[in-house]
């Protein structure tokens, strides 16, 4: 029997009449908001985003959406950056690297002139990356972002944990480390899930010197998680299109495309793809590391 | 006067016009699961479990239940390893010892060649260990796990923490350490637990070089805790057999077989056996140690 | 269409004859108090105000309302200090800075003989100190502050961050530190906020070495946070003016002249000015840091 | 007008009916009790302590009421140790101080044969100690408590923390070092307590090597705290006479003697005495250090 999709809405009749109460200003009701902080995940939603100028760029402002003071202990930062036209990046902290996602706007990216293997272009250049491209800038690799008409940035950063114990035996002597790279999410295949129906690439390489990956997940309308999650991993996930119910610990929230969780370890976890459009979110998941190594914070 | 035991009941007669509600399916109800991750505990239920490739061992994939990360934090790992047939173990992290609780299947396992004192068997090796048995591998000590027919085994790991203070007084001088051990569950004898009733296996010996015990504790039904404990030990517990009540801080929790439980330090905890089975569950208990050295995460 | 002010209410008819029920006497409720302890905020109000002797200084008692034991990991203390006439101040930790809010009473200060670069002062001295003076002695710095006729203090510790990664890039070679400062509220302008209606002075200028800047903010009645925020600085505060209604995470507390709120990192928050009066609080952002390197408590 | 004293009930006509359900055996309910284990404090009742083997004393069992793994960090341990006749003390961990309190039963404590200064007796012997005794062996003296016919103690331990900053600079050069000491409680004078009405004794001095010290107070019937308590400092609490109530957060318990509880930093705290007999507690309060250098766990 085949699985029928889900219908589109006609207009309400009752539209027209209802004008005034659209709710069209809800990101305006003082002091009301979908975000939530809990103890163990956070919904921050665009009416609690706050900007500010990003130290050490040029033209630039943030909107921090996790870093490690958050309850549950992130290993990682996650924030957007919203470059004006001929803004340009500065560095992160030391030993750290940064993951960048194109949101909006166009890009050119340049690796450390010294340290890059080029990542597949000459010298470590990319010019016009738009939504969907990618980039990963090795820990400690001096590199630019730069922007002739601006553009809008999700940027995840971390201290590079090296492998040890069994991961470092698995890989063996001379080990190497995460490299350069850059490509665009649309390009990569859609990786098996047994069990599951979503579907799942991984910007990422699966081999054991990278510490984290990112996954997008891709789920059609009445698709959901069938596993109802608990696992050690963290996670910082943005909603890039969509709409849909997601639970978390004994909470259910209702999301849409535009909205940032922060999932702390071992939180339950749970999402259900609703309406008639596709559900896409980008997602960091640690990996690879023995996780007797990551303490509770 | 004689106590009476429990009796079993016969079929409801409702089962049969019921069976399309028999709740069969209940482990596939969209976004429900009976786990839960509290402050001070958390419950694992099978429909949560996640598993991915175990890092550093061959054809074995895991799904983590503890783990330092979690709110209370624990100071062990305590994980599922599901081995294919041929499957093989890799190390744990340095200065980390392994415990290792047969569910299923039959592995062998085999020391440290050069460190091992034997644990009664030539060179360190023993075969076809099957439910019940159980393997402490003392950190450092390269060993192996392997199995032809596959297995499923209950993991525990631990930073091992030698003896100080008063402790490594009693000791003395020379204090050994621990050592490869091997054994079956049901070849232990109970422990006198006076002013409680469960039966008690202790599965390591009880000299003060162990810087942790494992109990696996037996109730017939309608026995219960007599104590409602709080105290500074942790617990990582499996439910091995039978049904009961969990009650965790505040909150009571129906657990059956497969059923994991994390308890922090300090949760108020207590359990009731119900049925008509006996209802058996090993669980991890931190011991021997000044718990002045035990920060709270 | 011009805004029209609030209007002020006059006496109830009632009250004479309430008179006996007037809450005159509410601070005195037994077990009764407005303060409440949050897993990510604080409100502490006077009646829960613990005065002790202040340790190191002469004829001094404080109250401490934030420091790092507090949930969610404050970097900084908070305290009231009233000082008897003829008190003197003691030193803070090694490496800690010290900022002085004066709430009442008169004070002079003394920077570092040695340390100082005077401060805009013949040798870092400055006298008769009043209601919205403030000065900021540099980490290490010995300093004195004496007062002939007592004093209550606001004050503010924290151990000194320098900036590293891409912040110390962005401030080049031979970063300044921070410099002894003194200056008073109402003769600092007032700041742009886009999207904002607040009144901002920012106490300590707004250049790279600072690690924390303190705002004061004023709202008329009526006026309110338009972003409902949740960001990762934290935030120490004491209401000096006014009344209104603060929403921290989901709770929601009536405020008053002499209430202190701590905010933990990505606490939810939102304030509303209500009645006639102006609404004025100073408040403690950390700032100017990557926050990648500040974790979870 | 002279306060008239609470007056005390004569037997209830429904006593001799009601012998069956007396709530006699309230501490065999299964599953029930009275104590709980808080995000800020812990109420610990005796059907829930848990005695094992005090690690390196002889004869003796222990029950652990606080130690730092718990919630709001400890940084103190707080236990039980029951002597049994002939039993021995073990030292504490390296550089920890120890206190005792004796409950019940009569002990000997001998101090360190070589730090000693004695503490007022010849070469830091005392016998017969008795309930309302008390004994600080200063760290890493090595010191023997012994019983011939038993004894219960409550005994406090901590790491001892030295003067730094201000208060090392108002101590001057060569600071004394906290020394042994006995006493006995009711030799104490009680101490003023301006805006407050119970009695206050301080069993160890006031100056300030000293980096805790132990209150025991004492309130008459309907005699309460006059402040709704919220400060930085921890508590170690146990009730020794009387019943009442205690506030703890947005929480209020009924105790009577024999609970204990703990009072993480900042949570709201306020007692009221009640009944017709004196409610005396004794309680750690850790002081005369910078609250800047205790960090949330
Ligand atoms: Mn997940
Ligand atoms: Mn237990
Ligand atoms: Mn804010
Ligand atoms: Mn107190």
């Amino acid at each position: 029997d085949a699985v029928v999709a889900a219908k589109i809405p006609g207009p309400s009749p009752y539209a027209a009449v209802d004008a005034r109460n659209a709710g069209a200003e809800f990101d305006n009701l003082p002091g009301f908001t979908r975000s939530r902080y809990a103890r163990d995940h956070a919904l921050i939603t665009p009416e609690s985003r706050v900007y500010t100028g990003l130290f050490g760029w040029r033209e630039t402002n943030a909107a921090w959406f996790v870093t490690p003071a958050m309850a549950g202990g992130p290993t990682f930062s996650m924030y957007q950056a919203l470059m004006r036209p001929g803004a340009s990046s500065g560095m992160p902290e030391p030993g750290t690297w940064r993951f960048v996602f194109v949101m909006d706007g166009k890009i050119s990216v340049q690796d450390d002139l010294e340290l890059t293997d080029g990542g597949g272009a000459a010298s470590g250049r990319y010019n016009d990356l738009t939504h969907g491209h990618f980039a990963y800038f090795p820990a400690d690799h001096r590199h630019k972002i730069t922007t002739s008409e601006g553009a809008s940035l999700l940027i995840y950063e971390k201290k590079y944990v090296p492998p040890s114990g069994g991961v470092a035996e698995a890989i063996g002597p001379n080990p190497p480390t995460p490299r350069f790279l850059v490509g665009h999410t649309d390009d990569l295949p859609n990786i098996e899930t047994p069990g599951e129906v979503f579907g799942l690439k991984k910007l990422l390489p699966q081999s054991l010197e990278w510490d984290v990956n990112f996954h997008v997940m891709d789920f059609n309308p009445g698709e959901h998680l069938y596993v109802k999650e608990i696992h050690y991993n963290q996670h910082g996930l943005m909603l890039l299109e969509g709409k849909g119910v997601y639970r978390l610990g004994d909470d259910w929230y209702s999301v849409q495309a535009g909205d940032v969780i922060w999932m702390a370890p071992y939180v339950t976890q749970w999402y259900a793809a609703l309406g008639y459009k596709r559900s896409r979110y980008i997602i960091l998941k640690d990996t690879n590391r023995d996780p007797i190594n990551t303490n509770a914070p």
